[in-house]
């Protein structure tokens, strides 16, 4: 006798939408961290957030279909945070510590909604925005990355046989685990889940968390991923983001107060965060800048993502840094975030193991690394692209990322010639954003 | 919401036996054809078989719970050959004829079950014997075979939690699928399934067979499993085994009459089959010896399964001995069946490729390859072993088998050197037998 469940095979043929994302919390962790403060320090500014793809070969508008990103557009704005989540996000210890999110916050976030997008079809691109106070719009970088995501994967996959995906996502799952197991192979390594806006699809997602809990066991932190973090009772991983920088910088009134506007973001920070929680991220507007003048308390925090500087540079410089102030590098933190895979992590761990506390936060490469295991007639539409997410403006004002790779630059050329006048050139070489 | 099928869930936990082979039809299709001439001319024959295990190093008492094997054994015994089934066997074209089963071997067939078996443990060995007539024992010999293999995976993967069997199965799946690509660069490659007597599990050749379907194409040109190849609509494939001759020499009365054995069992065969099942498996006895009496009607007949023998030595002697018939090799079969994998099917394939019509039948490492991918804790446990199931005794006389390998001979040692005597020893030397 063949078993088959009558109910769910009917609703598998019958079904209007399959969301892509379920959950107000299917997001990254720092989101909601950094909408508290914004919340509570900048809930007035406007901040206008858009889509870009680095990727230019990809003709996204070709690839996806406009009525199902905007029904899965749609399907994200009816969402709400569910009782559920609510106590979970209250009554939940993060980073070691209980009630991180003040009562206030939570009980605005209770009603809190998507707000609304434009969209438009350019040139073979999807133009798309959102407009609004920032406190809304930053909530839709991580599920509209998403959503592009896997509705991309989703039209690749859409010419392929029940068998090709079955044999498909064996040899994920088989390239996935020999990942793992060398990953096994580094002792102390810690390791999380940064691939949430970047992923295959959320059922990959969590699959590629499940085989790191199981592999790795201790070695396997957490995952930025809020809503597998409450589901699979893991840690919630994630710190800040350039928006910070970014809009402040936007709204600053003088050169001066640009030129501070990366150490304020720190200074609001820690007016809401402490411990592990207390990590910079130097590179908005070029780690050399940065460190140039930054305070001394700085020193103190309890690390430093170097996100866009080459691996090593940057996290020696860092190092370099923390001496100069009289820091102990072994005591201090250093997070590694910028498009990492097996072999940089490798050779990151190989270069700083023991030297410093090291971290790493792993995203494309690892929920959406399925080169070398696609049938050909498919493979450009299941190989990741470099989409992002950003803030364009902030209460009108153009905004500006430098970055230390000069690929990732992004913003209005005359005022990225003005940021770079105040903070420099970046002392690295431009290098390929492949995701 | 989770979906879970409550029924499903609640049998999986509940169920007594998972039985293992669940039709008389999971059985290899020779055994079928065989069957009809044993019926046929020599119903009265009372023929032993016995199991052996050759890979000695592995405790199968040990391995297996002996409750277990009874209950897969008797669960086997309950089976009779089901209404649709039967109409299938009668109304199916096999090798394109129609009723190669006769209407009243069929009306024989359809009450026939399994009979009783021997079973204890020497040693660390399970002794299974099957004693009775020839037409019942014969029966025995895939599903026994089936069944302590798939017991013995089971045993070692009930150490496997529910992730790792998951990686395990991803990782077989790709490792197959690499093979398949590997075969599809073999213009006009002609390969089935025969690997049911040694299969990691039924499922897992089933996938298998649904591999080749979809990877291969026309160059699956079938299975020897009756009952895959009835429900997935492929051909039944397969002609004749040892056991024909080995029966019939134990039954000789003179050695005269033993050297005679090995071609009156294809005069007896051509009674009942022509076309493309005139399949000469010459190497019982050494197929040095068989060619060099063979008459030469034999040249005439569609191919030969060299078994035995190293594949391109014994594949180049059949060639000289058709060409010293008079024959064209091109227009020949040759169907190598021994110990195949993709490397050796490629260079037996570059060998003869245009020089002869080519044909694999690709068993254990087809249906049971998990070398290097499973955890090392359960990886013996998995690795697949050379056990046969073989006649002993033909009414009360020993049976032996030389094979063109001779660390393959069976039979009692005096027994063996009288047949030596007769045939000749093998010109080939022993080479190791893994599967």
């Amino acid at each position: 006798m063949v078993a088959t469940d009558i109910a769910n095979r009917v609703w598998s043929h019958a079904f209007k939408l399959d969301p892509i994302v379920r959950s107000l919390l299917d997001t990254d962790f720092y989101k909601l961290l950094m909408l508290q403060m914004i919340w509570g320090l900048h809930r007035d500014v406007d901040a206008t957030f858009h889509l870009i793809n680095r990727t230019k070969s990809v003709r996204l508008a070709d690839e996806i279909d406009e009525g199902e990103l905007r029904a899965q557009l749609d399907h994200a704005r009816s969402l709400t945070i569910t009782k559920r989540e609510m106590i979970w996000l209250a009554g939940n210890t993060f980073y070691g510590k209980a009630q991180i999110f003040k009562p206030e916050f939570l009980q605005w976030l209770e009603t809190f909604r998507l707000p609304e997008y434009e969209l438009k079809k350019v040139d073979g691109q999807y133009e798309l925005t959102f407009h609004g106070r920032w406190t809304d719009t930053t909530m839709w970088e991580v599920p509209a990355l998403a959503i592009i995501n896997e509705l991309r994967s989703r039209s690749a996959m859409s010419g392929l046989g029940k068998f090709e995906l079955d044999i498909l996502y064996a040899r994920a799952k088989a390239k996935m685990w020999n990942k793992v197991e060398r990953l096994r192979r580094l002792p102390d390594l810690k390791i999380s889940d940064f691939g949430t806006r970047r992923r295959h699809s959320f059922l990959w997602q969590r699959w590629c968390v499940e085989a790191l809990k199981e592999g790795l066991g201790e070695a396997f932190i957490g995952t930025s991923n809020v809503l597998l973090a409450m589901e699979s009772d893991l840690e919630a991983i994630g710190t800040n983001a350039h928006e910070l920088p970014m809009v402040l910088a936007a709204l600053a009134e003088s050169d001066e107060e640009l030129r501070l506007t990366p150490y304020r973001v720190f200074e609001e920070w820690q007016r809401y965060y402490d411990g592990n929680l207390l990590v910079v991220l130097p590179d908005t507007f070029g780690t050399s800048a940065f460190l140039e003048r930054a305070p001394a308390w700085l020193a103190q925090w309890t690390g430093f993502r170097p996100d866009s500087a080459p691996p090593i540079e940057g996290g020696a410089a860092i190092i370099d840094w923390w001496q100069r102030h009289g820091e102990d590098p072994r005591e201090k933190l250093l997070i590694f975030s910028d498009a990492m895979d097996v072999e940089t992590i490798e050779n990151v761990y190989i270069r700083f193991h023991g030297r410093v506390r090291l971290s790493f936060g792993w995203g494309t490469n690892l929920t959406n690394d399925f080169r070398g295991i696609v049938p050909e007639r498919v493979a450009g539409g299941l190989e990741a692209i470099s989409i992002v997410c950003k803030v364009a403006e902030a209460n009108g004002r153009p905004a500006v990322k430098l970055s230390d790779n000069p690929s990732k630059v992004s913003g209005l050329p005359q005022e990225v010639e003005r940021y770079q006048r105040i903070f420099g050139r970046s002392q690295y070489p431009a290098r390929e954003v492949l995701v």
